[in-house]
Protein backbone atom coordinates (compact mmCIF):
# COMPACT_ATOMS: atom_id res chain seq x y z
CA UNK A 1 0.00 0.00 0.00
CA UNK A 2 1.27 3.66 -0.94
CA UNK A 3 2.18 5.69 2.46
CA UNK A 4 0.50 8.79 2.68
CA UNK A 5 3.44 11.28 2.87
CA UNK A 6 5.07 9.66 0.32
CA UNK A 7 2.00 10.07 -2.19
CA UNK A 8 2.09 14.07 -0.66
CA UNK A 9 5.92 14.07 -1.56
CA UNK A 10 5.34 12.95 -5.43
CA UNK A 11 2.35 15.55 -5.19
CA UNK A 12 4.39 18.64 -4.90
CA UNK A 13 6.90 17.32 -7.17
CA UNK A 14 4.77 16.78 -9.69
CA UNK A 15 3.43 20.48 -9.05
CA UNK A 16 7.15 21.99 -8.42
CA UNK A 17 7.88 20.63 -12.01
CA UNK A 18 4.45 21.97 -13.67
CA UNK A 19 4.53 25.64 -12.18
CA UNK A 20 8.24 25.56 -13.47
CA UNK A 21 7.36 24.62 -16.94
CA UNK A 22 4.27 27.04 -17.09
CA UNK A 23 6.50 30.17 -16.33
CA UNK A 24 9.56 31.39 -16.96
CA UNK A 25 12.20 33.61 -15.83
CA UNK A 26 11.51 37.63 -16.05
CA UNK A 27 14.92 39.79 -16.24
CA UNK A 28 15.22 43.04 -16.10
CA UNK A 29 17.36 45.41 -19.38
CA UNK A 30 18.86 48.22 -18.20
CA UNK A 31 19.43 51.02 -20.98
CA UNK A 32 21.82 49.40 -23.87
CA UNK A 33 23.13 50.15 -27.25
CA UNK A 34 23.06 47.63 -30.23
CA UNK A 35 25.67 48.94 -32.43
CA UNK A 36 26.24 48.63 -36.55
CA UNK A 37 29.47 48.02 -37.87
CA UNK A 38 30.16 51.41 -39.32
CA UNK A 39 28.87 52.63 -36.30
CA UNK A 40 31.17 50.64 -34.50
CA UNK A 41 34.05 52.08 -37.15
CA UNK A 42 33.14 55.50 -36.41
CA UNK A 43 33.43 55.41 -32.82
CA UNK A 44 36.31 52.54 -32.44
CA UNK A 45 38.66 52.52 -35.78
CA UNK A 46 37.50 50.51 -38.73
CA UNK A 47 37.30 47.26 -38.75
CA UNK A 48 36.96 47.28 -34.70
CA UNK A 49 35.55 44.08 -33.22
CA UNK A 50 32.78 44.30 -29.96
CA UNK A 51 34.93 42.59 -27.07
CA UNK A 52 33.13 39.96 -25.05
CA UNK A 53 32.95 40.74 -21.49
CA UNK A 54 29.96 38.48 -20.34
CA UNK A 55 26.81 36.20 -22.09
CA UNK A 56 23.74 37.44 -21.88
CA UNK A 57 20.39 35.19 -21.54
CA UNK A 58 20.04 34.63 -25.47
CA UNK A 59 22.26 32.77 -26.88
CA UNK A 60 25.47 34.29 -28.83
CA UNK A 61 24.44 37.64 -27.07
CA UNK A 62 27.17 39.48 -25.20
CA UNK A 63 27.56 42.73 -22.61
CA UNK A 64 30.51 43.95 -24.25
CA UNK A 65 33.61 45.75 -22.57
CA UNK A 66 33.09 48.92 -24.92
CA UNK A 67 30.78 51.75 -22.79
CA UNK A 68 29.18 55.05 -24.24
CA UNK A 69 27.77 58.41 -23.54
CA UNK A 70 24.19 58.96 -24.23
CA UNK A 71 23.60 62.85 -25.21
CA UNK A 72 20.28 64.09 -25.96
CA UNK A 73 18.76 67.59 -26.09
CA UNK A 74 18.50 67.90 -22.19
CA UNK A 75 20.94 65.21 -20.71
CA UNK A 76 23.56 63.00 -20.99
CA UNK A 77 24.16 59.22 -19.56
CA UNK A 78 27.67 57.86 -19.37
CA UNK A 79 28.78 53.87 -18.80
CA UNK A 80 25.71 53.10 -21.28
CA UNK A 81 26.46 48.77 -22.04
CA UNK A 82 26.84 48.29 -26.18
CA UNK A 83 25.28 44.64 -26.19
CA UNK A 84 27.37 42.60 -28.96
CA UNK A 85 27.69 41.03 -32.04
CA UNK A 86 27.04 44.16 -34.01
CA UNK A 87 23.39 44.19 -35.84
CA UNK A 88 21.97 45.57 -39.16
CA UNK A 89 20.96 48.84 -37.81
CA UNK A 90 22.20 50.27 -34.68
CA UNK A 91 19.61 50.96 -31.94
CA UNK A 92 19.39 52.33 -28.60
CA UNK A 93 17.03 51.02 -25.41
CA UNK A 94 15.90 53.04 -22.90
CA UNK A 95 13.36 53.65 -20.18
CA UNK A 96 11.09 56.30 -20.32
CA UNK A 97 12.99 57.94 -17.21
CA UNK A 98 15.81 57.53 -19.32
CA UNK A 99 14.35 58.89 -21.86
CA UNK A 100 13.25 62.14 -19.76
CA UNK A 101 16.56 62.66 -18.80
CA UNK A 102 18.06 62.75 -22.11
CA UNK A 103 15.19 65.00 -23.57
CA UNK A 104 14.03 62.32 -26.35
CA UNK A 105 10.54 61.16 -26.60
CA UNK A 106 10.72 57.43 -28.21
CA UNK A 107 8.15 55.59 -29.23
CA UNK A 108 7.18 52.21 -27.70
CA UNK A 109 8.52 49.74 -30.12
CA UNK A 110 9.54 45.75 -30.93
CA UNK A 111 13.16 46.05 -31.66
CA UNK A 112 14.04 46.70 -35.02
CA UNK A 113 10.92 48.14 -35.94
CA UNK A 114 13.02 51.41 -35.99
CA UNK A 115 11.33 53.93 -38.91
CA UNK A 116 10.38 57.32 -37.68
CA UNK A 117 11.92 57.09 -34.31
CA UNK A 118 14.58 59.83 -32.80
CA UNK A 119 18.29 59.78 -33.09
CA UNK A 120 20.58 60.54 -30.35
CA UNK A 121 24.38 60.96 -30.20
CA UNK A 122 26.99 58.36 -29.06
CA UNK A 123 29.99 59.70 -27.62
CA UNK A 124 32.99 56.95 -26.83
CA UNK A 125 35.50 57.06 -24.18
CA UNK A 126 38.30 58.86 -26.46
CA UNK A 127 35.83 61.26 -27.12
CA UNK A 128 35.19 60.11 -31.12
CA UNK A 129 31.32 61.26 -31.46
CA UNK A 130 28.47 59.64 -34.20
CA UNK A 131 24.92 61.22 -34.29
CA UNK A 132 22.09 58.92 -35.44
CA UNK A 133 19.48 59.70 -37.28
CA UNK A 134 16.71 57.24 -35.72
CA UNK A 135 16.94 54.05 -33.77
CA UNK A 136 15.72 55.35 -30.10
CA UNK A 137 13.54 53.32 -28.88
CA UNK A 138 11.53 52.13 -25.62
CA UNK A 139 11.27 48.33 -25.82
CA UNK A 140 7.80 47.01 -25.46
CA UNK A 141 8.11 44.07 -22.86
CA UNK A 142 8.36 40.91 -24.68
CA UNK A 143 8.88 37.17 -23.83
CA UNK A 144 11.58 35.06 -26.03
CA UNK A 145 10.98 31.67 -26.45
CA UNK A 146 11.81 28.80 -27.42
CA UNK A 147 9.77 26.90 -30.74
CA UNK A 148 8.68 23.98 -28.12
CA UNK A 149 8.17 26.33 -25.10
CA UNK A 150 5.54 28.26 -27.19
CA UNK A 151 4.11 24.62 -28.64
CA UNK A 152 3.94 24.37 -24.40
CA UNK A 153 2.19 27.29 -23.79
CA UNK A 154 -0.07 27.35 -27.04
CA UNK A 155 1.48 30.49 -28.19
CA UNK A 156 3.12 31.93 -31.76
CA UNK A 157 5.43 34.46 -32.73
CA UNK A 158 3.50 37.71 -32.67
CA UNK A 159 0.75 36.82 -29.95
CA UNK A 160 0.33 39.72 -27.49
CA UNK A 161 -0.85 38.06 -23.69
CA UNK A 162 -1.16 39.18 -21.06
CA UNK A 163 1.71 37.83 -18.07
CA UNK A 164 0.54 37.76 -14.53
CA UNK A 165 3.43 37.71 -11.63
CA UNK A 166 3.14 37.56 -7.74
CA UNK A 167 4.89 39.25 -4.93
CA UNK A 168 4.32 42.32 -2.69
CA UNK A 169 3.98 44.53 -6.31
CA UNK A 170 2.47 41.69 -7.88
CA UNK A 171 1.02 43.14 -11.13
CA UNK A 172 -0.41 41.85 -14.06
CA UNK A 173 1.39 43.18 -17.35
CA UNK A 174 -0.83 43.46 -20.80
CA UNK A 175 0.59 43.92 -24.05
CA UNK A 176 3.73 41.64 -23.84
CA UNK A 177 4.66 39.92 -27.57
CA UNK A 178 5.69 36.75 -27.81
CA UNK A 179 8.86 36.29 -29.25
CA UNK A 180 9.32 32.59 -31.26
CA UNK A 181 12.99 31.44 -32.49
CA UNK A 182 15.40 28.80 -32.34
CA UNK A 183 18.20 31.05 -31.43
CA UNK A 184 16.02 31.94 -28.54
CA UNK A 185 15.97 30.89 -24.58
CA UNK A 186 12.73 31.14 -23.09
CA UNK A 187 12.91 34.49 -20.78
CA UNK A 188 10.87 37.87 -20.43
CA UNK A 189 12.14 40.79 -20.66
CA UNK A 190 11.01 44.06 -19.16
CA UNK A 191 12.88 47.60 -18.87
CA UNK A 192 13.65 48.72 -15.04
CA UNK A 193 10.94 51.35 -14.69
CA UNK A 194 8.84 47.92 -15.26
CA UNK A 195 11.23 45.54 -12.89
CA UNK A 196 10.83 48.57 -10.04
CA UNK A 197 6.95 48.80 -10.75
CA UNK A 198 6.63 45.18 -10.20
CA UNK A 199 9.17 45.03 -6.98
CA UNK A 200 11.49 42.78 -9.63
CA UNK A 201 14.13 40.71 -7.89
CA UNK A 202 16.35 38.09 -9.32
CA UNK A 203 14.85 34.76 -10.31
CA UNK A 204 11.03 35.90 -10.23
CA UNK A 205 9.07 34.07 -12.66
CA UNK A 206 6.10 35.04 -14.88
CA UNK A 207 3.35 33.14 -15.90
CA UNK A 208 0.85 33.67 -19.61
CA UNK A 209 -2.65 34.71 -17.70
CA UNK A 210 -4.85 35.13 -20.86
CA UNK A 211 -4.19 34.76 -24.56
CA UNK B 1 -41.10 56.82 -32.64
CA UNK B 2 -37.76 57.18 -31.89
CA UNK B 3 -35.21 57.79 -33.80
CA UNK B 4 -32.32 55.52 -33.95
CA UNK B 5 -29.28 57.85 -34.00
CA UNK B 6 -30.63 59.46 -30.85
CA UNK B 7 -31.08 56.56 -29.39
CA UNK B 8 -27.33 55.93 -29.81
CA UNK B 9 -26.40 59.20 -28.39
CA UNK B 10 -28.09 58.73 -25.19
CA UNK B 11 -26.53 55.13 -24.81
CA UNK B 12 -22.88 56.83 -25.69
CA UNK B 13 -23.84 59.78 -22.81
CA UNK B 14 -24.95 57.24 -20.74
CA UNK B 15 -21.95 54.46 -20.95
CA UNK B 16 -19.43 57.90 -21.12
CA UNK B 17 -21.33 59.23 -18.20
CA UNK B 18 -21.02 55.48 -16.11
CA UNK B 19 -17.49 54.66 -17.16
CA UNK B 20 -16.49 58.25 -15.83
CA UNK B 21 -18.23 56.53 -12.61
CA UNK B 22 -16.80 53.90 -12.35
CA UNK B 23 -13.13 54.86 -12.79
CA UNK B 24 -10.80 57.10 -11.07
CA UNK B 25 -7.64 59.78 -12.59
CA UNK B 26 -4.25 58.25 -11.96
CA UNK B 27 -1.57 60.72 -10.64
CA UNK B 28 2.10 60.00 -10.52
CA UNK B 29 3.52 61.04 -7.16
CA UNK B 30 7.38 62.34 -7.73
CA UNK B 31 9.76 61.67 -4.38
CA UNK B 32 8.63 63.92 -1.66
CA UNK B 33 9.26 64.85 1.45
CA UNK B 34 7.33 65.56 4.58
CA UNK B 35 8.94 67.27 7.23
CA UNK B 36 7.96 67.55 11.45
CA UNK B 37 8.34 70.73 12.88
CA UNK B 38 11.37 70.01 14.24
CA UNK B 39 12.72 69.34 11.28
CA UNK B 40 11.71 72.38 9.68
CA UNK B 41 12.91 74.28 12.70
CA UNK B 42 15.96 72.45 12.27
CA UNK B 43 16.99 73.54 8.53
CA UNK B 44 15.07 76.47 7.55
CA UNK B 45 15.24 78.08 11.23
CA UNK B 46 12.70 78.36 14.56
CA UNK B 47 9.18 78.54 14.16
CA UNK B 48 9.65 78.68 10.00
CA UNK B 49 6.49 77.65 7.85
CA UNK B 50 6.59 76.06 4.97
CA UNK B 51 5.54 78.67 2.07
CA UNK B 52 2.80 77.03 -0.57
CA UNK B 53 3.68 76.96 -3.66
CA UNK B 54 1.01 74.73 -5.70
CA UNK B 55 -1.89 73.05 -4.64
CA UNK B 56 -2.23 69.06 -4.26
CA UNK B 57 -5.27 67.34 -5.52
CA UNK B 58 -5.65 66.27 -2.10
CA UNK B 59 -7.20 69.21 -0.11
CA UNK B 60 -5.21 71.00 2.24
CA UNK B 61 -2.32 69.24 0.98
CA UNK B 62 0.82 71.56 -0.85
CA UNK B 63 4.32 71.97 -2.51
CA UNK B 64 6.10 74.17 -0.71
CA UNK B 65 8.34 76.60 -2.35
CA UNK B 66 10.97 74.89 0.05
CA UNK B 67 13.13 72.05 -1.71
CA UNK B 68 16.10 69.49 -0.25
CA UNK B 69 18.99 67.75 -1.23
CA UNK B 70 18.80 63.90 -0.37
CA UNK B 71 22.00 62.66 0.47
CA UNK B 72 22.63 58.67 1.17
CA UNK B 73 25.35 56.05 0.98
CA UNK B 74 26.01 55.99 -2.37
CA UNK B 75 24.71 58.90 -3.81
CA UNK B 76 22.65 62.39 -3.58
CA UNK B 77 19.37 64.31 -5.27
CA UNK B 78 18.66 67.48 -5.40
CA UNK B 79 16.22 69.63 -5.46
CA UNK B 80 12.97 67.48 -3.65
CA UNK B 81 10.06 68.95 -3.15
CA UNK B 82 8.91 69.26 0.11
CA UNK B 83 4.82 68.65 0.79
CA UNK B 84 2.80 70.96 3.12
CA UNK B 85 1.63 71.33 5.56
CA UNK B 86 3.85 69.63 8.04
CA UNK B 87 3.63 66.39 9.29
CA UNK B 88 3.77 64.42 12.72
CA UNK B 89 6.67 62.53 11.18
CA UNK B 90 8.83 63.18 9.04
CA UNK B 91 8.79 61.10 5.52
CA UNK B 92 10.60 60.56 2.30
CA UNK B 93 8.77 58.96 -0.16
CA UNK B 94 10.80 57.70 -3.32
CA UNK B 95 10.57 55.51 -6.20
CA UNK B 96 13.20 51.89 -6.12
CA UNK B 97 14.90 53.97 -9.56
CA UNK B 98 15.61 56.68 -6.26
CA UNK B 99 16.55 54.18 -3.98
CA UNK B 100 19.11 53.15 -5.88
CA UNK B 101 20.96 56.03 -6.47
CA UNK B 102 21.07 57.32 -3.13
CA UNK B 103 21.86 53.86 -1.80
CA UNK B 104 19.34 53.07 0.39
CA UNK B 105 16.84 50.26 0.97
CA UNK B 106 13.83 51.18 1.67
CA UNK B 107 10.71 49.00 2.42
CA UNK B 108 7.15 48.79 0.66
CA UNK B 109 4.79 51.07 3.19
CA UNK B 110 1.65 52.88 3.39
CA UNK B 111 2.25 56.39 4.00
CA UNK B 112 3.09 56.77 7.98
CA UNK B 113 3.80 53.07 8.46
CA UNK B 114 7.00 54.22 9.02
CA UNK B 115 8.80 51.44 11.83
CA UNK B 116 12.10 49.70 10.85
CA UNK B 117 12.57 52.08 7.59
CA UNK B 118 15.63 53.55 7.11
CA UNK B 119 16.65 57.49 7.25
CA UNK B 120 18.61 59.70 5.16
CA UNK B 121 19.79 62.86 5.51
CA UNK B 122 18.41 66.19 4.13
CA UNK B 123 20.40 69.09 3.25
CA UNK B 124 18.92 72.69 2.81
CA UNK B 125 20.03 74.89 0.04
CA UNK B 126 21.57 76.98 2.53
CA UNK B 127 23.68 74.08 4.23
CA UNK B 128 21.64 73.23 6.87
CA UNK B 129 21.43 69.52 7.28
CA UNK B 130 19.67 67.13 9.92
CA UNK B 131 20.03 63.11 9.85
CA UNK B 132 16.62 61.76 10.14
CA UNK B 133 17.19 58.11 11.63
CA UNK B 134 13.98 56.45 9.92
CA UNK B 135 10.93 57.47 7.20
CA UNK B 136 12.36 56.53 4.30
CA UNK B 137 9.83 54.55 2.21
CA UNK B 138 8.86 53.11 -1.46
CA UNK B 139 4.81 54.00 -1.31
CA UNK B 140 2.42 51.56 -1.62
CA UNK B 141 -0.02 52.35 -4.61
CA UNK B 142 -3.39 53.34 -3.09
CA UNK B 143 -6.52 54.82 -3.87
CA UNK B 144 -7.14 58.15 -2.14
CA UNK B 145 -11.26 57.83 -1.84
CA UNK B 146 -14.20 59.66 -0.50
CA UNK B 147 -16.16 58.31 1.56
CA UNK B 148 -19.19 58.50 -1.43
CA UNK B 149 -16.85 56.97 -3.76
CA UNK B 150 -15.95 54.04 -1.59
CA UNK B 151 -19.82 53.37 -1.24
CA UNK B 152 -20.09 53.62 -5.05
CA UNK B 153 -17.17 51.07 -5.14
CA UNK B 154 -18.23 48.75 -2.97
CA UNK B 155 -14.89 49.47 -0.83
CA UNK B 156 -13.52 50.60 2.48
CA UNK B 157 -10.58 51.59 4.36
CA UNK B 158 -7.50 49.24 3.92
CA UNK B 159 -9.20 46.57 1.09
CA UNK B 160 -6.66 46.18 -1.35
CA UNK B 161 -8.05 45.70 -4.72
CA UNK B 162 -6.46 45.23 -7.78
CA UNK B 163 -6.59 48.49 -10.52
CA UNK B 164 -6.79 48.14 -14.53
CA UNK B 165 -5.86 50.48 -16.79
CA UNK B 166 -5.61 50.39 -20.39
CA UNK B 167 -3.41 51.85 -23.04
CA UNK B 168 0.29 50.43 -25.29
CA UNK B 169 1.54 49.51 -21.65
CA UNK B 170 -1.70 48.48 -20.35
CA UNK B 171 -1.77 46.64 -17.19
CA UNK B 172 -3.47 45.50 -13.92
CA UNK B 173 -2.06 46.50 -10.91
CA UNK B 174 -1.78 43.67 -7.73
CA UNK B 175 -2.01 44.98 -4.06
CA UNK B 176 -3.22 48.77 -4.29
CA UNK B 177 -4.84 49.97 -0.71
CA UNK B 178 -7.90 51.70 -0.70
CA UNK B 179 -7.73 55.04 1.84
CA UNK B 180 -11.31 56.39 2.66
CA UNK B 181 -11.33 59.43 4.04
CA UNK B 182 -13.86 62.81 3.52
CA UNK B 183 -10.69 64.75 3.84
CA UNK B 184 -9.70 63.16 0.60
CA UNK B 185 -10.67 63.53 -3.12
CA UNK B 186 -10.99 60.38 -5.35
CA UNK B 187 -7.38 59.80 -6.97
CA UNK B 188 -5.08 57.02 -7.55
CA UNK B 189 -1.36 57.53 -6.47
CA UNK B 190 1.48 55.42 -8.29
CA UNK B 191 5.07 56.32 -8.45
CA UNK B 192 7.37 57.60 -11.46
CA UNK B 193 8.93 53.47 -11.82
CA UNK B 194 5.18 52.44 -11.99
CA UNK B 195 3.71 55.83 -14.45
CA UNK B 196 6.37 55.18 -16.67
CA UNK B 197 5.66 51.12 -16.66
CA UNK B 198 1.64 51.86 -17.36
CA UNK B 199 2.62 54.36 -19.86
CA UNK B 200 0.80 57.25 -17.30
CA UNK B 201 -0.13 60.26 -19.32
CA UNK B 202 -1.82 62.88 -17.52
CA UNK B 203 -5.89 62.27 -17.39
CA UNK B 204 -5.40 58.61 -17.83
CA UNK B 205 -8.11 56.56 -15.55
CA UNK B 206 -8.04 53.37 -13.47
CA UNK B 207 -10.87 50.85 -12.83
CA UNK B 208 -11.18 48.38 -10.27
CA UNK B 209 -10.90 45.23 -11.45
CA UNK B 210 -10.94 42.89 -8.74
CA UNK B 211 -12.47 43.24 -5.39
Amino acid sequence: MMKTDNLNDIVEAIVAELRKKTSFEIEASARHIHLDQPTIDALFGAGHQLTPKRPLSQPGQFVSEERLTLVGPNGKIANVAVLGPARKQSQVELSLTDARTLGVTPPLRESGHLDQTPGVTLVSASGKSVGIESGVIVAQRHVHMTPSDAKLYGVKNGDVVDVKMTGDRGLIFGNVVIRVSDRFATRMHVDFDEANACGLTKGMRGTIYKK
